[in-house]
């Protein structure tokens, strides 16, 4: 076995008609570090036989559910390493569970858990099992935001004033009843969150990872503009970080026009940047009083790259990057070596349900600032 | 006298090395209706003889102060018609005054006044005298802004749901110190509000104007990064409408890499618009599951245009759009003749006086909501 | 006569319906350098009168054509200093004769002339006249292109490889028969060239002013698409520089979407330059191997601006930069002082004219390389 | 053997170092269609092994040259259905003859070969042979670009007009001396073009493609700027169609500040459209006298699509739409099925080598109009 093998890689959810669970494969696949080799990708027979043949999974590793398939994986000398969760939200904590227990390492899909009971639970079981945990925040892997983040870091933007972040979608405007929006939109399956732990998670994370600070406090306004829905669909959050800095972060899944609309700028008392996910691979630079700088994905160093510049990469390949990483972390994890990496993890689920759980407790409280960290 | 007589114009404040008063100037010459023939525009008597000849005005009209000015224009059978304030904010409620009870119709800079009860004063003085009073949001004048208020007004993006506002600026970073500056971050000059005052009522206006709606509630988070500045240089707010709509507004001076930054999206459940004042001759526009549109100046009509589309105007033409419909209000009620403009007048200024009041009021009880319109 | 006083001024062509001739009025009041007091604005008695009095032009120096109106104004001690000619091509050579040989400064709307004997005679007479002669390429005055001009002449972009200059319209994709139209698309009146004298001498005339080379030879292919019409609507052009340089021209008025699609490009072995006309106040400018930068107008220098980075201007300001210029120069002029500008003036006009010539021989040759100065 | 089966793969080309190799493996590998399992990736026999183990290829399936390579795999039971050509353009003929007279499907690199006697003559070898050649002329899978063809084959530009085609690259403005420009300015490696071989035929082919016309004639002027440079690295190319319709193509790799600038504009009589690589999701459309439209990739179709509007794709998810539609083509070859695509192929392949056939000639005969097909 040499770092060329491939990882032996599982599947739970992502079946037929699923989008995350297709982009999952494609990531893991892409620089050729995993081979998914088992599943249970769909929760009916008929469906999960013919979402796993598609995926090319054999008959004999495609299981009815998750727990039959990581005591059988967990048997196999040929088992899986890892395994991907795809599921709706409701499912990871018992997925992710299932999987640490039997010593497979878990690649999950956000938010970590419904609840933030879960994700402590979760930290718990995870520190015990010593598998590698990886959250896909899969944003936070895209090279010109690793850049900032290292921008930051090294004090080119001076000390942080201000964060702020935004993360608008427009395919909720109506009560459309397609399979992707329903369990979103039910918070059995979803969590208290709608936009909020669906993509503001997206957004706070992303703001967490490049400015290298969790807010202290938040305020929160949480809207449901369409009729009958049980969860926000809109999000408009003030922040307040221990070292004085503000920040405001705007989740919408109704604001037409507007496609998979994430945008970060941070403002330092030297420099300002910002980074909008259209064009995922220009993070623009400005110290003060300098003329804007266009930094391209590419131009001044190849890591996390798989072409030059100006051969367009996007979001699979962001999301690859996560697998890629998760591949070296195993392989580390396997070899006993240490392996420093950038991988969401553990703590940025907590931070992220401790994030929902603020907000519907500011909303609640008709905006009052609260905690984020409220133990 | 026709149409095509320029009205006389009078200025107070505007001197030597001011920013806005060239703009007024500029403003009112672009479209040949307004003849600048007397002024007080410095304080000391040496620089406003330089000021004044600078601008074309003789010394025999180049008052000390706006009260004289007031008393002796309107003894003039050629005295001014009309008076153009361009002072620091504290100035404006005194020498509006003077000017309505003197009959001259009065073109005031924003914000109004530097206090809401001033504001409040100052209509009823304005309704007393009968004259012309214009507030020079200019940026209400653009021919985009205006196709934009159109379409909202007429449905085209159905029931409004969010109002994004934000406007952003660097040249504050850091202590300046230059002339712009100084006022503007002294309380006794500026009033209230630092950011809020200078450029929030700008985006709060805008706001108002192209949705058609005020905002019934906001809860508002004030800061200032600069030490030692008594005023906000940022400011976060969150609104809320009665129809349930909700909304943000940022406004900041500390946000380093940004200009002039004004930007405004508004939802409906039908579509969304966006405008953005580095490009503002571009209109954006996207019916739920169409292709984006891009509107440009000129191309559906000429109205508040000079010259066809792919020739760019700006903001000096958007002024002027602001002094060319004055000149028709003047010439209208001069005329006894009925004029409907979209001017901003009183009603823009009072609003402006209690947004600052409610961002104060709100952000001193930790970022509560308050009402706008508190009586 | 102070230097504020205004220049007398009057104006030959831009009657009612005219587009430049507005254009022209705008910019000459935009800095209050000029007072527009005598015309022949239109051909017809009834037409020129209204126009006249639309321009504040009283009766009395209300002319029926140019050569009564140098003749009378000359005489007059208040007669006009200047005068600006915004007819249709074919009659600039005429009417900027008659004030030249007046004494009369002439600031004339390109191209100089309609053919290129005309243009060196008025060379001639220009010498001769000693008066001041300014030929309206506005796009030249545009802050951002003269500051890239300074870039080029300093060495920025190191050794000049490349240039790439285009300038698309729409506006004659069908034959339309506005009055705009009319003209430009007759050769009696525009002379041999169509688009290439329309547009195709602006974008000639910006990239010899700002990479300071006149191409030796060129290369084109004239089209008319538009079924009927007598001149060029569109034009491929190849350039060759002596240097070795190389370069390409295309300008096109049928070209749907675009609206006055201005755009210039320059490579030299160091680094390049991009501007592009609908975001003038931009110039991109890139080392090689270094992160693109965004040069803003008024960042570096306030040299021909009005406002601050982001309040932004357009066409109309770099039109009134001309009128500005053409002022000191005319003021510096009558004082016996020299005065450096960078106005364009005969040289360039020959140069225009030379170059729609060399055009149409190389067209008629089918493309082969002709010397644009033949002589 | 099923659809979900993949393609046995092998690789001609594209060993460590090489840029477009790895580029072909992860294209092959996105879409989970192929299985890379025989090489004969470098030319020296370590490095060849280095290579092949990094590609996860088996020491018994690693060849020293792609003969030896042909032979043995067609002998095998499970030997290669189809190969990947990634080495320079001198070799692509011997190595695309080779397989194919094997009966192994072939999928190139462009271009084809480098003589357009190797075009012909290979044209006749795939047609003997039956096996299915794939040109990879990659931009012609993206979907905006796609959706361009199909809105021009239907009429909604009206009659075309105008191609714009340009190609601006700045990588070898210097001497550089790596491995991949090296082969690229060797005329006996690259063959006769340079630039235009390199990239001017990504950009014929598009164009062709797009608009659905070859031109008839070109005049081209061709020049190598970097001292000691064999071949052509700037190419300003004049087109005319039969149609008389006109064009032109700019492609340069000594452009600094372009990166993998591709760019497209074509004008018809109602309408154009506008595509830059920079931002490859996005299609231009303007109706003549309408607001232009921003076309989304995924908007109106998922078709070579894997994530929705927002989730950027680029440049591999492009690529990889060929190898997923070659991968439809040789299981329908297989199965006796018909399989449509819009695949290009040897007819591509030909027209390219003729562009740089007529481009040479032209340029040698001082850019005289020359045919482009000229038998």
């Amino acid at each position: 076995m040499t770092t060329h093998t491939p990882i032996r890689l599982g599947m739970v959810g992502g079946g037929k008609g699923a989008m995350i669970g297709e982009v999952h494969r494609i990531a893991a696949r892409l620089d050729n570090r995993f081979a998914l080799v088992a599943g249970a990708l769909s929760t009916t027979t008929e469906r999960n036989a013919e979402s796993a043949a598609g995926a090319g999974i054999f008959p004999e590793r495609t299981y009815d559910d998750f727990a039959e398939m990581a005591r059988a994986e967990a048997a196999r000398t040929d088992g899986i390493e890892a395994v991907s969760i795809c599921t709706p939200n409701h499912v990871h904590f018992q997925a992710a569970k299932a999987f640490l227990e039997a010593g497979i390492h878990v690649i999950c899909d956000k938010p970590m858990t419904s609840t933030l009971e879960n994700a402590r639970e979760l930290a718990n079981i995870a520190e015990a099992s010593e598998a590698v945990f990886v959250l896909t925040h899969n944003y936070s892997a895209y090279p010109q935001l690793r850049l900032a983040r290292e921008m930051v870091a090294r004090g080119d933007l001076g000390s942080i004033r201000l964060v702020q972040v935004e993360y608008a979608q427009d395919w909720l405007t109506e009560d459309t009843g397609n399979k992707q929006a329903a369990w979103r939109v039910d918070p059995a399956k979803a969590g208290a969150g709608g936009a909020i732990g669906d993509i503001g998670t997206h957004a706070y994370q992303l703001a967490r990872f490049v400015s290298g600070m969790a807010p202290k406090q938040l305020a929160a306004d949480l809207t449901s503009f369409v009729p009958g829905r049980k969860v926000d669909d809109n999000a408009q959050v003030m922040l307040r970080y221990a070292s004085g800095a503000k920040g405001s972060l705007w989740c919408s899944q109704v604001a037409p026009g507007t496609e998979n609309g994430l945008k970060l700028r941070i403002y330092g008392d030297k420099a300002g940047l910002e980074w909008v996910h259209e064009t995922p691979e220009t993070l623009w630079f400005t110290r003060l009083g300098e003329a804007a700088q266009k930094l391209r994905r590419g131009a001044q160093s190849m890591a996390g790259s798989r072409v030059p510049p100006g051969h367009p990469e996007g979001y699979l390949e962001g999301f690859a990057n996560i697998y890629a990483e998760a591949a070296d972390a195993i392989r580390a994890h396997q070899a006993g070596e240490a392996c420093e990496t950038l991988l969401p993890g553990i703590r940025d689920g907590i931070e992220g349900l401790e994030f929902i759980d603020a907000c519907v407790r500011s909303a609640r409280a008709d905006s009052i600032w609260v905690a984020v960290h409220h133990d």
